[in-house]
């Protein structure tokens, strides 16, 4: 058993995602959550820089005490092996494709995410490793995260149903079954994805995925936290906190309370 | 005479429209460019964030040896008294406010900025500050920037076609005759603006509105660089070269040889 929180962190909301999936499928847990929101998007910045400031959220998260670290940000999950964390740390890419591939009957696989995570081909690797078999089509989304974040997550958003025509048409004309949101910003837009296409293939939430299996990993190596506790969680953002908080209030329990502190990132 | 160059810098590709006016109109000016693509978009970070950015890309231009910094960005212009510089520094928002009023005969105009630069009201405060009689309204347009950094300048975008409509038409609908184009990056777009909203309104281009101004302010000042010298044009950022390189050669004279060299902005 080990009470320390769940450390998650992403360039800003999208990781809320994985936030929303901790607190409903591990309800003891405490959460802490790192917004980068300050240096966000991180999709279109290269290499060095995302590992920099991976290592720079993991070293503030690591002060908070934490005894696991999910960077819930497909951008920086397809660096993780480069980043360095004194607790473990764990990514979204895996879990997010383990679970397509067990979605898929017809082997087809769409991916959307980040143009650094896309360019980078980790969702490619990954499924190619796990299944010999699988086809898979990619598109990067450079406007996504972007979008969202500025809080077009209605399906009367004439921009939304615009962009995402324009990046999921393309995957649903090669026939896949199965779509990797391989950006955990883009579940937040799960619902005007169906109204606009319907519900003939499976979307795959990544952040809910790495949530399922982070719970596994706390179970296998016994690192629950006490069952009889009612886990909390703490925000801290990197820009204005004022937004951040209401961007939380749009993507979890509107009726609960959240603090929001704010953070000099650059320090760690 | 003074034959040190003009610096010049932007968020990333949006001052290239300075760039553009300025080698025109001043071809013997050597132009010392920085784009902080690493840390852009600038217009939806907070004020102290922004001069924070400006404080640094101004240091850097210094460090080259500039007679005068132009901030071709009109979100930084709208803390231009906040920032500090040893040289003289110029920002886009009175020389666009000027031109839009010299250009109004109705006394509406519309203004389109960053989230940050409208929420200030630097716009507003400047036209009124200019003329009693001004009716102005304005739009903030948190995605544009970021759209027309990632290529999206096409008329046959349906995605910029749709965001253009989104921010353009409620400014049209109160009948203005002028629209000021209040960052640097929405003049990309103008020829798009043009084909979806005909031309019965005028488009004031900061960019170049700006570079008319500086353009006095030399020949008032005796700044100007040597009449028979051919200027040339040096560029810096501090994202990804590469990208940075393609989009120059987008927006400026694409048969020239241009070299841009990466630095670490956070030094200075």
């Amino acid at each position: 058993m080990n009470n320390l929180a769940i450390g998650v962190f992403d360039s800003g909301v999208g990781g809320l995602t994985a936030v929303k999936a901790i607190r409903k499928i591990m309800p003891n847990e405490d959460i802490i959550y790192f917004g980068d929101t300050l240096r966000m998007p991180y999709g279109n910045k290269d290499k060095l820089t995302i590992i920099n400031y991976a290592n720079q959220n993991i070293k503030f998260l690591e002060s908070c005490g934490v005894k696991v670290v999910l960077a819930a940000c497909g951008t920086v999950s397809s660096y993780l092996s480069k980043v360095s964390s004194k607790v473990k740390i764990f990514g979204v890419i895996k879990p997010a494709c383990e679970a397509a591939i067990k979605s898929t009957s017809s082997g087809r696989i769409g991916v959307l995410g980040t143009y650094t995570a896309i360019n980078s081909n980790s969702y490619g690797t990954c499924l190619s490793r796990l299944s010999s078999e699988i086809k898979y089509w990619q598109n990067a989304c450079p406007l996504l995260a972007s979008l969202i974040e500025a809080g077009h997550i209605s399906p009367q958003s004439s921009v939304l149903r615009t962009i995402l025509d324009f990046y999921v048409s393309p995957l649903l004309h090669k026939n896949v079954d199965t779509i990797i949101l391989g950006c955990t910003h883009y579940p937040l837009v799960n619902p005007v994805i169906r109204e606009i296409f319907g519900k003939e293939f499976t979307l795959i939430n990544s952040g809910l995925e790495s949530a399922r299996a982070l719970k596994a990993l706390l179970k296998a190596q016994r690192l629950k936290s006490n069952d009889s506790k009612n886990g909390k969680a703490t925000f801290y953002c990197s820009g204005n906190e004022k937004n951040f908080l209401a961007n939380i209030k749009l993507f979890l329990e509107k009726d609960l309370e959240y603090e929001v502190k704010k953070i000099d990132i650059e320090k760690f």
